[in-house]
């Protein structure tokens, strides 16, 4: 506050002269103060007309403040004003119907780089500049993204709202680009702010308050984020680490460490590989734009350059759609897979040792086999591993009961699985997987599948 | 260094393994060390195959890591090999021919919002995608600024170089949308490396050295420049003020101003007017992307809260056009003129009081009618007159030798400008100049054309 | 951890062969691997060898290091052998006897300043300096205030560190001084390992947990701390404030006001006075330090410079001496005291309305009466009221029942108090405190004490 | 500005009512306007008496404001002024004379610890704890360090000076101790404000402006300096590093160094020695106050951790005394030396390579003897000399000609010396020269001796 010298600005603070002159000009108000008048414009009105100045000549020379002005009044607006905002942007500000018809025909009359250039440029819809209009005030990106997380809840009811949803998502692509992101560590040093996000981002495995939130960010943890610049404070996506001795298989060990925190910094300096164990996106409106397969990487890279001692990088992740695969495509079991699904019906079948060791290495064998069907398989491959694998991971190890909470068991009995990324085998590794759909995995896992096939070939007999 | 918590990371560090593995499989490298392989790769073409790779899914899953190599290669390629690099982004990379005529002719056959928008992502060139991916290496987004200022020089002879540098335009328009970038007041606090930028860059008045930038940083002078996150350190664009009393008419006074803190101190705290007299672009890569608008009346806003008692914000500019304007329209000129254009061709005329004296009514009447013809004019209006006044400022004086060095004199014979910027009335000037290119002035202008129509009315008595 | 650049450096990184030299040297270690040693020296041995090299010649040389490895020493000791350290810093170290014997016996044959100032120079104790050469290692500084807090424990028991307790004052008292303090804001933006230290240092109404912080961080509260450079992350002290309309009177209503932030703003923005509900010293080993009279004063000034809307400022403070003063005075109480008393000790009087009702004028008279007793009255007067007085507040109002906590009622039947701090008579009212004793108080406080004595004078009659 | 948050402050921003107050309590005011009073006092009694009201209790209450006021005052002042007011300082705020007295006879009556403590106490001049409440204000211990360089000037005509000045040399030492200074990396990317002070502070080299500036801070080059929280942007002392392949002898190579960044570069990464070819203290008022051993310590720390491969530390030195001890010593010389002095009288001797040549092992022999003298020499040992054997250095090479500036012929004949800084070294070094005076060196500077011996031996013959 004292500081004579400033570093930073948001936005033009006070250009209220400017605005009132802009909101009379566009008919907003009347000269005097019409804050009274009988002939008031509706919320809803007033935002038209402000896009429509924003995309006019006039939102060249006063963007910033005609766009900080639409904002505010968007925020007073209800939701269904909202709503029909969106609706509006998204049926109007389309391409000049005569123009793109002209460049639709000149380029079929002959297809060249010209050509295909002014047809680009005749088909670029407004409604995109429109909305790079709309960033320009203080805000606006924030604004933005909440937009799109709100309009998707109508997308199936209104699919007149995808060409908005679709440019927003165009537009977020290139500017959440991978190279104006920013890779922070967070831990217990981080804004008490900022850590209340993540108590509420979490989507993998809940934080239970504040407790809990610390013993994530205990010394032989890691939790890194993406940021935007223009989202201060806002996490785009997180990743959780442990670090610890061999390849953990089991996640509630990791959740329940005790808080010590000097035993945890000797547990970080025995530690030969790092799980991540967590993933989570933060914002909804974002959808679509991925990170994760960037953050991995480069936690991979900050955490060998901090941890030289490290040589192990793998997830601990879940399985969300083993449940479903095994029950349908066991539909028509035979006697012995139709009695050991009655069994996994009987509720806490994990915590009665005798009868868990008797389903293991039939689950254990299913569970191999749904991961590493083809990637063309219907019903397609299991959401988390296609995404660990097309990111280059190896599918490294299948583990019983590595996560024994309602949810775990659930959605896989239970299992969970170790996607590891070796940085040396990455690149082959991903073009396996892109090229034929194979999934690339540890000898472990080959084995789980084997063990059934000789089992059910010697029962044959 | 010894920080245990980093806040900020900058690339993949040490991605070595994937590198080499990347390297190999695009056949940039045998399996062993191929550094003195016989059938090494020329680095053009390893540019070329890595543009492919980065442009395949193999982009989405390492993209980072390529786009890195690429820039790389790039930068240990020749000029020649560059600009080879250069046309083939430019004529390559382009739209799925057939695709792009089928949805062209959906169009024709039905133009509806959603023909429109699949027409629209037909025509999305795929160069702006392999942009976009160049730019998620750290230094990516710098890398491309320079390869359009690079591209630039070229595009003359190679007109086929304009689809590449309209499609990095586009991009950069998005990417330093206002919403991301920051504005910071640059003073002898500043980095020097900072500071040595602001002497490169200046384009207006010279900066003489380090002791001249440390007056122009004086306690009465405000610097302020916008920066965009990816390119730390680097101004975009950056403008000078100097506080003084009343409307500064002449430039070399604020120049060589004494520089003795106190005294500069006391007279910022007795100036009423704040006089923009120099604005920079500085980065020939973002040309036709425009900051300079806001720049200003974003500054005008920090200098009203942070020093309440200015009153008034003003340039003091210059008038590039006028000289060449003049001596063109005057070419059939009558006695009188062709006496006064022969006059302004002895070296020194400015030096001479009598004879400046005698020009100065002619000039003044003559500039006064160069500035405020209608925008639509031929030759078209003067381009500083025509950005400020497009800004909403006010043509408000023009001042006899205002600069009497010798790039003033042969501009505008030593005549300065100063556009008002009134936050109260920039929108209606603004207005009135868009919509019928009436230039508004002061009444001082006003009579400066006047009182020539009249001396020469009664001339012709 | 990338930046090239670095700003900031701790300590000695890896002076692990100095130190390995040094120890030898020391006789601390044999000049191989000394581990298994059958002769090894006993670490409290160790400590006071590193000790008495630190205060040689060697400490001038090697001063960070060795300093360093006595800490690192200390650390290793148990409670009894850091006692025994402790002992022998204080019955060690003692100015040479023979030299101040001379100084002594100098500045008695002939006071000079020059005398005078050899003399104190034979006085000032070595034991002084060695604390400052060990606070030359990084956490030197953080070291001897732990070091102070536990010997404290034992003062009593062994006078004989009072003479360390008491240099080791003196030093923080020059050390701490105002000018080396750093004033700073605390907010939900704080890291959270300094907000859960304010969890754990809250002395006046303790924190229960982050939801409860949360709230006392609210826009319309404030929290101040004093910070020094040396202990980085350690408040020193803190004070919590509550924007308000009119005076607070009761601490309850603040402390579970609602958490809505934007309630809390608008409350923030009608606010008129700032009332200080709550400072704690937070390190023990800095007692007898002060810097609650410097924090409230400069908090006030901030508070003023940030919203200039506040017109008051007073603390909403507890009254910890009343009950004790009140029993003990009224030993020998007349009847009508000796019924009060007694009602006073019927558990949850003070939520019945009648009863209390009934009590408040006598308590609020006799509160009144005890918080006005001159300075030098036995017993002293009330420490609270002392810290507040002698800083130049006025005593402002008594409130009722301003705190129906357990420990309210416990200490002063439930009565708060405010202190007014008025920039404008703050010099005059600590000179009427300091020069005469007398309390400075508002028209209502004397309206207490005389509302009583009207009443026993009507009573006689 | 914007920012709603605050993390620093600098002081009691507008105390203006409290000190209106104090100022008519001193009677430094009348309680109008006393602007135009008659009866004015004087600046410099009024400087008395706020000096008086600092130290009384009144200073414990509003120390801050009463320090503030009482600067303030005494920027005011003319240099006689300020001269009288440190003479008044000096000269009053002694120990109580009875006070003192009475502790006095108590020690020698019964020498305790008790009665040594409080001897101590009755020793120590309020002199000090004035000096203590003058810190207490914003920029107070900078204006007590200018004070003290001010004072310096008097020192020698006004003897009382010495009390103040011992007084605030013992402040310095405690305040300015190693644990409370940060060392940081000055490169190009500081401040121009604090670069413009290098320029100004170096002593040793001179830096002949920017351009000169920006050799020594590139990339084959490392500044390094110590600063104080509380002088924040000013330097205590600096050294400068050139990072070279060997042992450089001659410093002017160093100097001219071109400024091509990437060649530099890769000499940084070429180098496997750090030269220390320049150390700098920049604070005339902090004189006495030793900083210099522990930055180099400090650095060669820093550089090992940045630059592995670097596997020598050396000073290259100037040999201030050499000269003057050479032609003193040899006043009464041998006709041989008589000739060899009267050669070095020649103006440019050392241009002239076969006169040069000649005067080589001449000058190399007397220059290692000069520098290996006992410690305990008469005259004493050259002061620099002193200062890196003293750190635990060793004398490790005389270079001929390694500085040819005219300073460098003037002072040592052009010789320079490298004094290595071997960490496995360091201690037993420092102890040798510690406990006997002998000066450690290298075979090679033993030989220059010897040389010599040798060479007079056979010239006996």
């Amino acid at each position: 506050m004292k500081n004579a010298r400033t570093s930073h600005f948001r936005d033009v603070q006070s250009g209220s002269s400017w605005l009132e002159r802009l909101r009379i000009s566009l008919g907003l108000r009347g000269s005097a103060d019409a804050g009274s008048a009988p002939d008031a414009i509706a919320p809803l009105d007033q935002a038209k007309r402000l896009a429509a100045a924003l995309l006019s000549e006039r939102g060249e020379a006063s963007g910033a403040v005609v766009a900080r002005e639409l904002h505010d009044v968007l925020r007073g607006l209800d939701a269904d004003d909202r709503s029909r905002f969106h609706r509006h942007l998204a049926t109007n500000f389309l391409p000049d119907a005569a123009a793109l018809r002209a460049a639709a025909q000149a380029y079929l009359a002959g297809a060249t780089a010209e050509s295909a250039a002014r047809l680009a440029q005749a088909a670029d819809p407004p409604r995109q500049e429109l909305l790079r209009r709309m960033n320009m005030a203080t805000g606006g990106t924030g604004a933005l993204v909440a937009m799109r997380k709100e309009l998707t809840a109508h997308l199936r009811d209104e699919p007149a709202l995808k060409s908005l949803d679709g440019d927003l998502k165009h537009l977020f692509a290139s500017w959440f680009n991978r190279g104006f992101l920013e890779l922070r560590r967070i831990d217990w040093q981080s804004p008490a702010a900022l850590l209340d996000k993540l108590i509420a981002y979490e989507a993998v495995h809940e934080i239970q308050g504040w407790d809990d939130l610390r013993r994530r960010l205990a010394p032989d943890r890691r939790c890194f984020a993406f940021f935007h610049p223009a989202l201060p404070g806002e996490p785009l996506i997180f990743v959780e680490v442990a670090l610890v001795q061999g390849l953990a298989g089991a996640v509630q060990p990791l959740l329940v460490q005790d808080g010590d925190d000097d035993a945890a910094r000797q547990r970080a300096q025995r530690a030969d590989t790092a799980i991540f164990y967590s993933i989570s996106n933060c914002q909804d409106g974002l959808r679509g734009v991925s990170f994760g397969n960037f953050l991995i990487k480069q936690v991979v890279e900050e955490l060998k350059a901090e941890l030289p001692h490290l040589t192990r990088f793998s997830t601990l992740s879940p399985v969300p759609g083993f449940r479903r695969w095994l029950t349908g495509t066991l539909a028509d079991a035979s006697a012995a897979d139709a009695a050991a699904l009655a069994e996994l019906k009987i509720d806490g079948w994990w915590r009665d040792a005798s009868r868990s060791e008797a389903l293991r290495p039939w689950l254990m064998h299913h569970c191999a086999a749904y991961l590493t069907r083809p990637v063309a398989s219907k019903p397609p491959i299991d959401p988390v591993a296609r995404f660990h694998l097309g990111n280059g991971a190896r599918l490294e190890r299948i583990n019983w009961l590595g996560n024994a909470a309602p949810r775990g068991i659930e959605e896989s009995f239970g299992i969970m699985v170790n996607y590891l990324y070796d940085p040396g085998t990455i690149e082959a590794n991903h073009e396996t997987f892109a090229h034929d759909g194979t999934v690339v995995r540890s000898p472990d896992v080959d084995a789980l599948i084997m063990a059934r096939q000789r089992r059910e070939a010697s029962a044959l007999n």
